[in-house]
């Protein structure tokens, strides 16, 4: 589905605009138009090629997504690919956005509709002095959007960290290990998201394309150290997963230690004592059963014995 | 055994060869030819340093197979060694692919049918529009189809490590072990593979050699672009083995410390009662083993007892 | 809350001046002045747009703060943020230092009164020698006091370690891992201030920026020699604490070890001499009961069992 | 002891010299030399440096030995260090093989007889078309005999990595550690050698050196590529012996957590059972000893208790 | 307290001057002299930046210590910061060795008498031809004493990872831990010393200065050397000492595995037996007790029944 957002001349209004008008109107000077298209279909991407003259490998990254984000400079035109990330339940879902920047338009393709490039959209309706500012710009506020969901998913990440951190010494902690286990999971998702996000705008810093122009270039060396804090706070909360992931086995070994020692106390305390019943249980005849001096050594043994162990234990700080 | 397919000039259809016409019909401006030797024999590598002049050590290199993936620019030509890999059974093979590129002319030697580069082979003989484009346009046909064997892999790689996952925190978990260690061992075998392919586009990218046209060049930057994404789609596999690892470690030793708490429990309640009923089953005749008074007394410290312990335990969040 | 510290020409003294005599002021050549703006309202941050004619973007990352430190020239200014951390009780403060250095005037913007700061702030009033030497000598000031924070930091950590490492192999060392827990995430924490911290004093380095005359350069490179040696401190602090926690789990290890090594043999022992004792505890009256030999026998194998295994354990090294 | 194999002119056969006849020799044109100095004596060196004008530190580290393979460009002359590899028992045996390199010289310094070094030395002595080709081909058939004595190394390493990884998962593992440990500790050792070995084959060939001709560089990008290869060969191994320990240590915990359970079923079983047979094995006349009633109920109860036990950890999955 | 070495000019003896000889001496071509400051006084440094005029900043590092091994090249003079370690009984001692170097005079500022400078401070008073060569040969004469205190503790780091790898396996390697973590926190320490030596000798070597002639260089290439090959030693250590750890708690575990089979052996027969005999212990009247069919059968089962056991066991690999 294709959407078509035209500023015909700086200073008008801008408006929707139908695909065949579009060539047009890209002739007078100052024009700038966002083509947006969603879900494309075959006869989208065919219109685009004919109409831009894209290179058929880009017109192929739109048709079988999976790609990575990346920036590729082309005769004319960049070709961008962004990742929006959102959380879909308790799974990431990726949003792949390919963006195509000529002098005078920008043309970004979705897969599915993402709400950080909606919002842009409306924006861009309501305030034509932002679309003014050139094709440029508009690539970056929608890049600002995409980066901006990220840091939406790292503020509810510290939190869920924070969460598992507070559990990790709790008597019942065996419920960490699976929430590490997808934090974890989840973390090496976003990196691989972030990591060449990063990427992109260091390539549109360094490689000077006429297509941005330089006033312009300082957003997005902001969008640069957006996506370099992003990556270094993600940094910091995989070595905060380690880190608890380590403690707490460590802590598990220590408690399990505990356990054992208090075993070990107690058949350390009772295994000489149910011999020692036992022994005076044996139905030999000549035992002196009949003797009370004979009972009351029997009886006393079983008290300072576990007694004497105690003190034993409780000297050797087995406790 | 040697195969050649020859497009004698633009436009016309390729056909296949024999070596002794292939010298002349490359006199001709615009003729192309793939050169193909499955399971090189002496006779057929002799041939190739023969008819093309190629440095001793590159031929040295196709015989001894063995080597890794890698690009060499030679007076004249290009020397550049592929890995193909594919499933045996539940082990990787490798199949190496050594290609010299000249200008008019790809030579691929393979120690073994891949059948990656057969469909390329196929795919030739049917459309020779795709040959008229050059010897550097096959060379990347072939290098997509190999590239493309890796994508493959890393699709069923993942597949098998849902299923882990999925089985981490299962009760009967041991059965886990062993394929966690097979698949990191696969991907160390992988990565051998894709990181040096990986360096290979990028030479070709960074060197600028006649050999390959400037337009050719971006579909090289394409392949490049997959190696990239493949390595980091291993990387991210081998962080979600670590981790189901690491956290499998934890969730043993959690169970384990689950076990040894009841076996604590039922030894800390069961031990005291034994040493009881056997302190009254001592042969003693001064033992009131007459009074009902004394009876009733031991039979319900043996009921308050190990009440009295469960409360503390379940007090203690023992359980 | 804006404070200004002007020094009209050198080798006069220094004093607090109003916002509105500053632009006059900062005509006269040799006039240095320092703005600081503590806790920014929205009139202070357009005062300073409005007088300076700073970029948007600094504007706004001085109001929403969370930026890391960075340092970005722009025409005719250069953008730094540092970090400032403090103890706040056991838990890390950070105070964001934003500051603009202009050719004669440095403008700190702090969100909350940072001591470092508010020092030199005192000293600069005292000493206009040292204000006489230029804004970016003020900005070398300010930078030296913040760097010093972090020395402090380092040094109440590494006490806090060897606390830690003379605990590992106490005999109750459970409460090690909390502590160590605790310091990695903040170390981790730490780290992510002082890494982008000396990027920032290698940027100034490595610029050449008109704005830091050529003798100060050697101080920033005092400073970055200084953040330098913090990130090293920090990495062996690091590893120190990786090393006391991989070795407390193979000591925990260890002790559990030995632990039940001790049951297993009190088990060994006993349960022996408990079965035996059970044997002649049956009620068959065909046992030999009457037998004073049978019981000599029953009453030595009691001796002699327990002695044979023990002198077995022994020599098996099993203590 | 000195040996000089020398090649007085281009097409002649090559034969040893003595020491005093070789500066004559080497002033014709096309005149190669190879000095052998094998476990070489002062005066050996002190010939070394008077004949060629050494500089004293390169014949202070043929003295010294235990340096690290290195490639030092002097004025007129290449010292470079190779490490040939090779086994002495279970140990792995180290020669430093010390070259210069000038002109129309090879002098090869070794404090033992390398096995790699004489088969080569043997080589030259028949293929004088092979000593033609100059000193630096002559230097490459070194170094080429010294890279093979690695793959064979790495070869053999792989073989007992194989047989490591079979006895993983068998159930007497526990021999499995020391092979573990002393592999990863020759793999340290191998890497240490082979890793400063592909530097200075970089070296060679990024220097220029007039020394090295141009069509000889081939060769040594052929050792660097075999180095590089070995490297990754190296790492690939380490990998695969981290993974086997670490999977290891996971299997092992497992298996303790069966025994553990497999424990605490059979206490948990016995434990009341025994108590129960102690209840009525008291000698109190008041307990029912002549009901059969009782005795039934108590028999039957030792059978359904245990029963029931087993049913329930049957069904919660405890085997 | 300052002493002074002076070679007034080549040729020369050199003697010790007092300091207000120095100027005039230094007047003269072709003079060398070697201040050394030990354990510096205020008037000391006071009087070092009167006659050199160093920069503060590097007075300041003299003062304070605390620095790292650094190298700084200043207009005039280089000051170079290095680091000799000694142990001190179990502790590493740290020297700072402070060294300004001029065209003819080198300065080193010692905060406590190094025996490595020491014994090079004697040297040079005995042999002038050393110091005739100039005062960047008395820095690498000094240096090289530095750089081999830390072959000496490599040396002896090696002795003692040895002996602690032979105890790995022993049955009481409970001692193994402290060990390794001692060695562990040492090779941090000097880890942290000898990394930025190393950078020190690679800036020398890059910067080209001309306070260090071209003939000198290779020495100082030489010390680079060096340093590369400590580093690597350090980094072979470091990786021995955590194969050893990561072995030996892998050990541990395979150990307690073995003895908890053991104790699961032993409680699996005994406890059976136990019950059985508790059972014909029971005071019921209505148990066949006179019977010697029942007896015969009663013991023939605790007979045969660990019997079974055991077999079972033992097919079962359990011992």
């Amino acid at each position: 589905m294709l959407s078509i957002l035209a500023l015909p001349r700086p200073g008008e209004p801008s408006s929707e605009v139908k695909p065949d008008e579009l060539p047009a109107l890209l002739q007078s000077a100052g024009a700038v138009a966002w083509v947006r298209c969603l879900a494309p279909t075959d006869p989208d991407l065919s219109w685009l090629q004919g109409t831009f003259g894209f290179h058929p490998l880009t017109i192929e990254d739109c048709r079988q997504r999976n790609q990575r984000p990346k920036f590729e400079p082309y005769d004319g035109y960049a070709f961008i690919v962004l990742f929006a990330l959102s959380w879909a339940g308790d799974a990431l879902e990726t949003t792949e956005i390919h963006c195509f920047l000529t002098p005078h338009c920008l043309i970004t393709v979705e897969d599915r509709d993402s709400p950080a490039v909606a919002a842009v959209w409306q924006r861009m309706h309501q305030a034509p002095d932002l679309m003014q500012r050139g094709a440029d710009f508009v690539l970056y506020a929608v890049a600002d959007a995409v980066v901006d969901t990220f840091f939406e998913l790292v503020d509810s990440f510290e939190e869920s960290i924070d969460d598992i951190e507070e559990r990790i010494f709790a008597p019942q902690a065996e419920s960490v290990q699976p929430l590490i286990f997808r934090r974890r999971n989840l973390l090496i998702a976003i990196r691989r998201a972030i990591g060449p996000m990063r990427d992109v705008f260091n390539a549109i810093l360094n490689r000077h394309l006429p297509l941005i122009r330089d006033p312009h270039l300082l957003y997005f060396r902001d969008l640069y150290d957006h996506t370099v804090l992003i990556y270094e706070l993600l940094e910091a909360e995989r070595e905060r997963l380690s880190n608890a992931l380590e403690v707490h086995l460590s802590h598990i070994s220590n408690t399990l230690n505990q356990v054992m020692k208090r075993l070990t106390a107690i058949a350390t305390i009772f295994m000489p004592l149910t011999f020692l019943s036992g022994l005076f249980g044996m139905n030999f005849e000549h035992l002196p059963f009949q003797s009370l001096w004979a009972m009351v050594i029997a009886l006393l043994s079983m008290v300072i014995i576990p007694g004497a162990m105690l003190l034993w234990m409780w000297r050797a700080r087995w406790f």
